[in-house]
């Protein structure tokens, strides 16, 4: 099973997906695994705290740190300052995630969210590809 | 088929988990593709260099240098100094991996092991999730 | 179904093997998972801008300067200077990846390709593995 999923985004930073990628997983019911894979070179997904946005706030400020714009390193500026960054950024991150699926719950740990992590300022709409396969045909 | 793996854990560095993946694979037998997730934001898994333990102690030390504690970025300090940086940690490294199986066996290179990387100090054990999807439902 | 794909490599920096992932899961059609994984410590996945050179250069370089060769952290030293940071850098970036298949076709972004980035200067080739699950299992 494969679905498209849109997220709105406005700017830089963690975009929480916990509940989009929960309501598909729970319509499709069973036990399995749920692969997401995101459609972009600027953008990432993220397992991390769900609970303290302070955490959050740090983790974009010190990627932000990391990765600055306008480094004299770059070549690669004619989409503007915050693109190479994004590609850098994204590099680090990952751009597939798969998460077991136990009763058309994801096994997530207690604290953990999922997340869409926006590298650039100005994009609106980013889209993740969901697959998720059922584990009952190993049964067949 | 999914089973949960504990491990213990005395602190921060790689602790190997080769073989306890190994041992749930191998009795289950078959092709098929290995997923390891693993329910914590303050660690994360790796595959690496088995061999030489040198590897491990820099790959440790040199990532404490990138990310040290006590940073003035930091405003999510409430839980410890070394919380907000294991949380980056776990940002730049994979919450989940997967590995091909063939012949009851995972299909690792010949230096790779696969490996728990506690980024906290107090931690004494963690939970990996292990999905093992078998081939064999695509020959049915 | 598995299958080895091997990489002649040059050197540092992204290798494109887009299309020879494509031809793999062109061949076998339907819909479904694809999954590679890499065999190498020193070696990594990555899905990055295919257009433009500029940022595939950049990138090569933003890890360079992040990783040096010869940093004086590194005990690890006796398989040349190139070898510890080459092992940070596979940390730092995917052992493995994930993309679902529609239609016979890898359902990536229009500006995504997928990279094999070597880090080590003088290795001639790697090998990845191809893990590939239909998903036609789930109807039976």
């Amino acid at each position: 099973m494969l679905q498209s999923i849109k997220i709105s985004v406005n700017g830089q930073g963690l975009h929480d997906v916990t509940q989009a990628v929960k309501s598909v997983v729970s319509e499709q019911g069973g036990d399995g695994l749920c692969t997401l894979f995101i459609q972009h070179t600027s953008a990432s997904l993220l397992i991390q705290e769900n609970h303290d946005p302070s955490a959050k706030y740090d983790l974009e400020r010190w990627l932000n740190r990391l990765v600055p714009e306008n480094d004299s390193l770059y070549t690669h500026t004619l989409e503007g300052p915050d693109d190479m960054p994004a590609h850098i950024k994204a590099a680090l991150t990952a751009s597939s995630l798969s998460i077991p699926v136990v009763g058309s719950q994801l096994a997530l740990g207690a604290w953990q969210g999922i997340f869409l992590w926006e590298h650039r300022h100005e994009v609106t709409q980013r889209k993740i590809l969901l697959h998720y396969a059922k584990d009952s045909c190993d049964k067949v």
